[in-house]
């Protein structure tokens, strides 16, 4: 059910709810917004994001100003935004974006435990590029990694898909109207000059793309 | 020159201040995400964005209660992300990604005049999608549209572009390591099912792609 501050209320028909909608944005996204208040003033800044069950997961460095202050208790808002396509009405007005938004409300948990901790590498390097192997991670690199979990409970997704909604009596104007669908693609994989000799680019990174 | 919230502290050989290189992210991307603090807390929304000159622009419903907000007085902080890369390193540690980012903290203008706004109707449309032509607006839109504009003062740019930089006892390692470069890009148009028989897509929607 959506709080006073989640409830959709411009264009209520856009808002959803329910868990599945939410899930599903949120498990395409690569990175979320993640905004905080510092000394009265707002903060915004880009990171990855994972969600498993009942949460999303941040991480970062012990340092990072933004994190830390979560990690001291202040409210966080985290917002994914995927653009699906640029809407071209025939007016101004009509210019617009299908796409689909999640926005939590949530305070973060700093996760301590360090098999825990470790798990989590593993679950952000499955969600960025499923397949992906890497060595074991090291006491010192989980030592220098705050993990942060946020419950996705206040939580709302905002779609818009319905193309373009010019009023009829612009129908009949001799201007071209429609959408332009974007996508997220992946080139052809560059791997590190400094790779092991031998070692063959692996299909899940020649055929990355998002779920 | 930096100021004490805009410098780059973690990675400043990451951070750049000149107008140059923060234009040009701001020229690439389509939108923002907008944190304001309403009630001591944090929001922060996506939306369309537009630089000209020494301003950016951000527009909506007059209804739009963060937008308002800013109206209002209240200080914003609006932040570009543009992705470039997935950077795969052979260790959880070594996962990031490539992209370039834009900060920036100001307070927002109202635009009253009707002339101005008209001409920032047809600004968004050119931004957004070139070349693409649309009615005259009519008073009542531009009645039913806030704009806000931002001048591009306290800002910086933070751009990772180094790719895989594993610690040199990874590199001997049995594990693929590299980047997998994305890209945003623009599928077939979709025409309006409503257009007036015989209107035909024009090369300006066929061959979109972000500067």
């Amino acid at each position: 059910m959506p709080t006073e501050r989640t409830r959709v209320r411009r264009r209520p028909e856009r808002g959803h709810y329910d868990r599945a909608t939410i899930d599903a944005i949120l498990d395409e996204a690569l990175l979320c917004h993640v905004g905080v208040v510092v000394d009265g003033e707002p903060f915004v800044i880009p990171t990855t994001i994972v969600r498993e069950g009942d949460w999303v997961y941040l991480h970062g460095s012990p340092k990072n100003r933004l994190l830390t202050t979560i990690a001291a208790g202040a409210a966080a808002c985290i917002t994914v935004t995927l653009v699906d396509s640029i809407v071209a009405g025939r007016s101004g007005f009509g210019m617009s974006m299908d796409y689909r938004s999640v926005v939590i409300f949530a305070h973060g948990e700093v996760i301590d435990d360090p098999a825990e901790k470790n798990r989590l590498v593993y679950r952000f390097v499955e969600a960025i590029i499923p397949g992906h192997q890497v060595r074991p991670a090291k006491p010192q690199e989980l030592n220098a990694t705050l993990f942060l979990r946020f419950p996705i409970e206040e939580a709302s997704a905002k779609i818009r898909d319905v193309g373009v909604v010019d009023p009829e009596e612009d129908q009949a104007l001799d201007l071209w109207a429609g959408v332009v669908p974007l996508k997220l693609v992946a080139g052809e994989p560059r791997p590190c000059p400094a790779l092991k000799p031998g070692t063959a680019t692996p299909d899940y990174a020649k055929g990355w793309k998002r779920p």
